[in-house]
């Protein structure tokens, strides 16, 4: 056992004394769920139950509180380090996570991104630029059209092919016959133009088709697997990056709840930045302000914070913006994110005029490729 | 392929007309996820595509839409099911999932419950009576204390006597130790009380641990699991079930959120009702109303009737509330829940007094067990 302890910071809603008793009472629901009467004093009392380290009022309605919880509470575990994290007070109103902060004996006991920013880098030889998206769809279309796409949009010079995330094994293109025509369609485009260029199936998918299926996609040759924590669970992340060794896109379906009441869940830069990357997520997708969805410039650049900041021995990840983008969005987006950031364009690509290859072109000229 | 769909019910906050410009939305984000200009006539426009089936205003700012998919986008599949249902939308505010109804088909497709109410009323030889539930806590204390605990509990009469959902596989109390001593624990008590009692350890866990600790729960004799699918994922569900024939008692640690604003998020009917039940879950745990959380009776009532409403040809599971509950409060949960309902008390049956084989005999008596 160590007497090490890791970090949470809280805002929670209410003035002083309310926060305060929520800060006190959220140190015993994450550890040991007691009354607090009945707490064993001694090493539980002392080690076990959470601790305000700090407590600050930031707002007219809100405090910070800063909590520190033993390390030994995690098991040194992805799932139960979330469980204490953000568990059963995800059920009380009032209380955001907005980050954390974990000792190098408790990062180092986590893989994180096995590639990051300077593993996707090499692997695009592209040392500098940013790194180019894009998905094929619309679903309904058979793997023969998407094989097309994947090939189309390759031979503009886009670095990953990936599926729509809600491509799965349905039967208008089925999982395996849509990797066997995509993986090969992307290499063929790689083969042209003597650029890397990958496709990056979905595989979210129950247990244990999910492990059989990156397994699959690795025997093809796909060069990146796509999935969505939020329906996969994180806990998966480590073992399909270990199993492939190939690059994760982490995609945001089924998350968005946890941040869109700003007085609850879990902060944009804690959810998509610190926690897909310490999950082991190369590129953590978002939707980008100003596009389809309703993220602001501020909640971006929180991303990709916790994409890029400094956390132990783990490298950055790409933030990957997405969710409605198009080309004349290109410059805007550059100047926002600068270089390590990997732009989605999806649809956006496919509004840009019939010739899609043509369209990819420009897009990877935008980012000077 | 087939031409059946299924329902989604969505509220959808705002006036009519800007609700009704939602409900489009929805049509299209969760299934091409295109622009609607592009979206291919014919086959995907008609078919895959979300199809507002019925719209009516419900309140002052708030309508429902009825949207039907095609049983075809989800390939069968529980993960891309709820993709479907509640993936990309989740991002979007003023989106709430309210319920759901699936053909038999598609509920053909996934094994439902495995025991839910009939067969754990026959495990337990409880033909009517509410079945009993407890957890070992608090986390911090060693192995042999929990078994301890867990047998003093069984000598009291507790049906399903489970770990604490924050206990993993901490130095404290490694996972295979507590597995070993408390599933001998609830034997012991099981034979000298000549009634059934089970130790249900919490499994949830990153992969592929929570698969081995199911496995060797399991062989040690355990008599259900315990797992919080929001840190856990859905799609392990009937994985876990289908290996262990185990009955599975849900926990909602994590998922919380989901329900906590009335205009976005999952319904409770639906997240503690409906998708426990349809991943697996023989019994979904929350927190009662009056306890330590927020929820209210209308919330509980919805839950209870997610759990046991006609759902094709799967059982209905038990509701099991708990958080914060005591002995006190039983005649009243009776009356709101009647008979098919799972008692959860935890840190209430240590409050009665020191004497817990007694205090569990109470909770017993006062179901008439």
């Amino acid at each position: 056992m160590s007497n090490e302890r890791f970090l949470a910071y809280y805002r929670l809603s209410g003035g002083k004394h309310e926060a305060f008793r929520k800060a006190k009472d959220i140190c015993l629901e994450q550890t040991v769920e007691f009354p607090e009467e009945l707490v064993p004093a001694g090493f539980i009392r002392d080690h076990v139950v959470g601790r305000i380290e700090s407590f600050r009022k930031t707002g007219k309605d809100a405090c910070e509180a800063r909590i520190s919880y033993a390390c030994d509470t995690t098991g040194g575990e992805l799932t139960q380090l979330l469980n204490v994290l953000f568990g059963n007070i995800s059920i009380k109103p009032g209380i955001r996570l907005e980050r954390f902060t974990l000792p190098k004996k408790l990062l180092k006991g986590f893989e994180g991104p096995r590639y990051g920013v300077p593993g996707l880098r090499r692997m695009f030889k592209a040392p500098r630029r940013p790194l180019l998206c894009t998905a094929i769809k619309p679903m309904g279309l058979p793997a023969s059209k998407l094989a097309e796409l994947t090939f189309l949009f390759g031979m503009g010079g886009i670095d990953i092919i990936k599926d729509d995330h809600g491509l799965a094994d349905q039967p208008f293109a089925s999982f395996r016959e849509r990797v066997r025509l995509c993986t090969r369609a992307a290499r063929e485009a790689s083969r042209r133009t003597g650029r890397p260029c990958v496709y990056a199936p979905n595989v979210t998918a129950s247990h244990p088709q999910m492990v059989e299926r990156a397994l699959f996609a690795w025997r093809e040759g796909a060069g990146a697997l796509l999935l969505s924590p939020g329906l996969a669970g994180y806990g998966i992340v480590p073992y399909l990056s270990c199993a492939t060794h190939l690059p994760i896109l982490a995609h945001p379906a089924f998350l968005g709840t946890y941040v869109l009441d700003p007085s609850s869940g879990i902060s944009h830069h804690a959810l998509f930045g610190q926690i897909a990357r310490m999950a082991g997520a190369d590129a953590s997708i978002f939707p980008n302000f100003g596009g389809r969805f309703s993220f602001s410039k501020q909640d971006c650049r929180s991303i990709a914070e916790g994409c890029t900041d400094r956390m132990g021995p783990w490298n950055p990840i790409f933030p990957a913006p997405g969710g409605g983008m198009s080309l004349s969005r290109v410059p805007e987006m550059l100047k926002f994110y600068g270089q390590d950031v990997l732009f989605l364009i999806g649809g956006g690509l496919f509004k840009d005029g019939p010739d899609i290859t043509a369209n990819a072109r420009r897009f990877r000229e935008m980012v000077g490729g």
